[in-house]
């Protein structure tokens, strides 16, 4: 297997996190997004979206999704699980995953991508362009800011997000959390619960990347 | 089990089918979305994002995602397998899930959301209000239109989405082209593949619903 990372972005380090709690050792090749290398001939041929992170198989197929990816993995690599034991916990840890992506990283990915001046002309992922829309930065930081609280009240009195596990529904809300630093956005000092759960999760050496 | 469904609404139909193709039968209540029933106190304790599907375990427990409630039918109920037969196969319907929500699903509800006057001040789902932007209704077609060619050029020589096998990936495309109906978008005249593709899939009795 090869694993295509970009140290400074917040989508592969989801999977550079999940590969990491895994303990196992995948050689890794960095694609620069700064030089636009997503966007390569070379690269799009192994994903048509022209986006990290990606894996590619031992038979030279390549998967070029994070939730994906981190299935396949688990499938091949059950120990420690980060999906869950059982079919319910399996469930519990896909539905956080779905909504803090969609909830959170897009809400984030929503007003960076609006604002930054890189991305003009490219607001959204993938080879299409697209032009920012200046009503979607502050939107992107209204649904970061709900996101933020939403999370803070369900982790009232736990210490991981699906039950008393770590799992890659942690691993995504870390990496959520993080990247909203990009829109100078900051766990609020009342955000008691969210503030608590950053701290254990930041503590763990996977999160070092 | 229990299954909160929406009979006009494309994103239950998703489980629907889902079910149907299963052959099981999930006592099913319908949640008015038109009287607004989702915002109602009551359902929004099943489910906080105030959406359906909703599916309800026999322990009282809820699942309040797509994704989340096809992979705990999946395992509840292996036959027929409709999330692939091996960790490759899983990972390949997994990815074009994704894929198709993104880049699909998600831009028909765009251009749809930002549009219709039924949805002013509720332009994305869930219980707290977003103006309409009115620039999004022409993105979300921009998008539509890119997904329907990229899918196209997928199926040229496949009868299915994912090797030669009707999966969720094949369910949730069909429910986001039927879903572009909405935004007046159809199959363009020469997306042949995409044509015989709809045919095919839509054809089955699960699509009648």
């Amino acid at each position: 297997m090869r694993f295509y990372d970009y140290q400074h972005a917040p989508s592969p380090r989801r999977v550079r996190m999940f590969i990491r709690e895994k303990g196992v050792n995948i050689p890794t090749v960095e694609v620069d997004l700064r030089e636009k290398a997503q966007y390569e001939t070379a690269f799009e041929r192994k994903n048509p979206r022209c986006t990290v992170p990606v894996l590619e198989l031992d038979d030279g197929e390549f998967i070029w999704e994070t939730l994906a990816i981190c299935e396949y993995l688990e499938a091949r690599y059950p120990d420690p699980p980060l999906m869950g034991s059982s079919p319910e916990q399996r469930a519990r840890v896909v539905m956080w995953y779905q909504r803090i992506v969609e909830d959170g990283f897009m809400a984030v990915s929503e007003s960076y991508r609006n604002f930054v001046k890189g991305f003009s002309g490219h607001a959204l992922i993938g080879p299409t362009g697209y032009p920012q829309i200046a009503d979607l930065v502050e939107r992107g930081r209204v649904r970061t800011q709900v996101f933020f609280d939403d999370l803070n009240t369900h982790l009232t009195g736990r210490e991981f997000i699906v039950d008393e596990v770590f799992t890659l529904a942690d691993i995504a809300a870390l990496a959520t959390v993080d990247f909203a630093k990009a829109i100078k956005m900051e766990i609020a000092h009342n955000q008691d619960d969210l503030k608590r759960w950053h701290q254990s999760v930041s503590a763990r050496p996977s999160a070092k990347t």
